[in-house]
């Protein structure tokens, strides 16, 4: 499982303000606690500062890196931003995300064709939130075709199939999960990624859903995760859910994570 | 979701020791507070008294019924304890379980044809326990079938494709939830039903584990659970997996069980 830390969002109160007055002791404590918490990257989005973006994108990967001996997640579907960060990254970071969407589709290609750049796919399209297992295909198919065409490692993307609320449509949930379970088999070798919170959109008790959504998800095969590290149940959720789809030789992990206490909050 | 409350065994010490002392009181109270706590059937085992057993899970069933108004879940594999608790049983029991095991499949066939008692199809044979996927579905072919031609109705039929400790082989956990998923697909109609407690032993924090894995197998379609419905943590997962699975109108079971306090714990 890699876990990508979703904290650095300029869209969380307190981080759009830390950009705003440029604290960068913030944005170092929040990444590095993070890190320790299990995060593979940290994800850096500064997307709501329409003009200052590419300054702000850059000041968050270089704020990070300076405590955090890992990659980023650079958030953004403009190739200006994009750019930017990458000329402060150091190491491998992770491109969050490509989509069908025309414009996004266009602008973002060449930014990470023939790199061992990792690659989020959404399953976004101008035609909207894809609905249907079918629809999430027919999206996932074209971006990991156009994707491994230009020199993209297979390896190297992670499929997003969009998780939408079950508050909306009780079949949303299913049709997240068997996506995964269908993308898995259909590219050998692909890896899937997702965030949790809207499928809990509309309900009370939402961390609860998301948590036990993730466990599912888990079970269907997916391997990547955009979450709170520091949510101690869902990280515990994680390891337990690994060992209990297979994914943990002699249930190392678990064991491990028991011995440090993971289990106890 | 059907919950059959397992508390009521007498392998549990102070459920052998209320059946050495005939205490009818404590059987009562641990019947009652399982019925309120949500589940369909109690039951009622008495397998460790080898003489005593037809005489003592008769008694089980009388007082059961006495503070539940609804069915036991007959658990024993031997037909004269069946049968003396039959005797006692008003409305519809479940019989807990018949198998491909020679001795136990001839002795409960009889006692199950052409009625409409519940059954719960535990995958064993004499060959031991299943371990693939398709060791299971053997096996579970034999019995639906042998069921339905003995004028069992396939939604009376609740298979068990007995779960095994991932401590043992990490794959353990995952065959049995592709069992759930073909045993459903395969046998329209058919319902399924387990345990969780052997999917952690050996391993530390068993309950966690076991309600994760109940979440898993909830989302491949299971709709039957023998558990502790006393344990608050398993309940609320179970609503909670229901709605993220679809089987849970506009929220509405979630809905209500927040209402009611069932994720405060």
């Amino acid at each position: 499982m890699i876990v990508v830390g979703e904290l650095i969002n300029a869209s969380r109160k307190k981080i759009g303000e830390a950009l705003s007055a440029q604290d960068a002791d913030y944005i170092k404590e929040v990444a590095a606690a993070q890190h320790n918490a299990g995060a593979a990257f940290i994800d850096v989005n500064a997307g709501i500062f329409v003009e200052e973006e590419p300054e702000y994108i850059k000041w968050l990967v270089e704020n990070v890196q300076e405590v955090v001996d890992g990659p980023c997640s650079i958030d953004s579907p403009s190739p200006v931003a994009i750019e930017a960060a990458l000329s402060a990254h150091k190491g491998t970071p992770m491109i969050n995300s490509i989509s069908l969407e025309k414009d996004r589709y266009d602008a973002l290609l060449p930014i990470v064709a023939g790199t061992d750049f990792k690659v989020v796919a959404l399953c976004m399209s101008d035609e909207g939130m894809p609905e249907t297992v079918e629809d999430r295909l027919t999206i996932a198919d074209k971006l990991v075709n156009a994707l491994v065409q230009n020199n993209v490692d297979i390896d190297n993307i992670y499929v997003d199939p969009l998780v939408q609320p079950i508050s909306t449509n009780k079949d949303f949930g299913t049709g997240f999960l068997d996506s995964i379970e269908q993308i898995v088999k259909r590219f050998k070798g692909v890896h899937t990624m997702c965030g949790l919170s809207n499928i809990s959109f509309g309900l009370p008790n939402r961390k609860f859903l998301n948590q036990l959504f993730g466990v599912m998800a888990i079970s269907k095969g997916l391997d990547g995760l955009i979450i709170n590290p520091l949510d101690t149940r869902m990280m515990a959720n994680i390891v337990a859910a690994e060992a209990l789809a297979g994914k943990d030789d002699y249930c190392m992990n678990y064991l491990k994570a028991f011995r440090e206490g993971l289990f106890e909050n």
